[in-house]
Parts: structure tokens; sequence; C-alpha cells
């Protein structure tokens, strides 16, 4: 198996409604870029797995147990495992990546959905 | 401490000549962004971390073990704890993001150098 891939050949897979993720899994951690969708909500919850994060793109307000945010492209989030945490949208969508250990094994059978171009990276071959 | 951050807030820290890192330490992994130079050199070395990362910006040539292919933003890698592994960045500098687990406990006492606008993400509100 290659070390190497890409975000736009990593299958596209149901997690929320209006929350879709490309999903990369290593033995120790899983990386996630997610694309939500305008005014989605991902619902409080919560896993053992910690879970670190950046936007990559858009807004959103993001709740990690009682401390929440609004939070723009750069800005980080750090979740220790069991620690209730929910996300409220903007209106213009946003593009995250998620990183977790152990890996999100719940997440090799998210159903797989019909394949559409990443929102992340833009076109710009820079990439920012 | 707060559950927030953001990449232009965290220290910028030497890693290698010409490559730096702003680093989020979770407990059980780290989150780098790592603004490397123009035509800087990544020696081949190698962790017990299990690695993975993407390009936000910028070109560089990844080899893990004996592969070798040059990245562009969005494209990604795996490394498995143990596995020596170089890059040679591009032209115009690249900037990354990997994530490591364990913890790369060695990084929190790379050298802190003078603080300057982080290189990602750009100014464009959207981040893209």
């Amino acid at each position: 198996m290659s070390a190497f891939d890409s975000v736009s050949s990593l299958g596209l897979q149901h997690i929320w409604d209006g929350v879709h993720a490309r999903v990369l899994h290593g033995e120790r951690l899983t990386l996630g870029v997610i694309e939500l969708d305008a005014n989605s909500v991902v619902p409080e919850h919560s896993h053992e797995h910690e879970q670190l994060g950046v936007c990559l793109s858009g807004t959103l307000v993001f709740r990690v147990g009682e401390e929440s945010r609004e939070l723009r492209p750069g800005e980080t989030w750090s979740i220790r495992g069991g620690v209730p945490h929910e996300v409220h949208v903007g209106r213009d969508g946003a593009v995250v990546l998620d990183v977790f250990a152990p890996t999100r094994d719940d997440w090799r059978t998210a159903p797989k959905v019909d394949t559409r171009a990443p929102r992340w990276p833009g076109s710009d071959p820079e990439g920012v």
C-alpha cells in the first residue's frame, strides 16, 4: 500500500446530516477532512478518542464542555477523551481537519456517498 | 486551560534549518503546522511515532521508505513508526500539517524563535 494519497481520492463518507468526511486511517491515529454544509449541526456527542482539529475554511461555533467559541480558518480545538462537544456551522459552510487517537474505527463503516469534488483545497495551486 | 487556540498564537519553534513548526500537544497526539522555507531539506530521519500529514500550500518531494512522490496541496502521507523519511521542498516553500501519536515530547523543548505572521492560513477570510 502506498504511503501517499490525496484528499480528492479519499472516498466521501456520511457522518451526520450535512456532514461528510474524507478519512485517512493509520495504526494509531485517524485524520479526517470534514466538509460541513451551511448551517449544519453536529449534535452534542462524546467519544473515548482524543480529538484535535483546525478550521480550514468557513466559520463555525464550537462548544467543548462548557466553553464555546466562534472559529475561523487557522483556529484550533483540543478535546480530551469523553468530553461532550457540538458544532453549529455558519451560513457559508466550513471545512475542518480533525485528528483522533486511537483510530476512529467506527468511521471505517460509515456509509460511502457519491463522489464529488472536494471543497478543500480550492483550485488555487498554492492551496491558500 | 482553554480548549481553543489558533495557529497564529502558537509559538514558532525551530525544528530543522529552514523548517519551523507551530505545535499543539494533546495527551495522546500532537498536531503541528510546519512552515518550510523554499528549497529547504528535512534530512532522512525516523521516530517511533506514527505520522500522518497533508500539504496545505506549496510543493515538496516526500520520500517514505523506498517510495518518493512530488506532493501538492491536499495530498497526504502516512508514515508508520520507525520508517525513515525525508523531504525536499520546492522553490516556493510549503506549509504542511503533520500529526503524531504518541505526542512529540521532543518538540516541547524545541527552541522558540521570533514571532512572525503565520504563512497559513492566508489573509483570505475563507482560508482557501
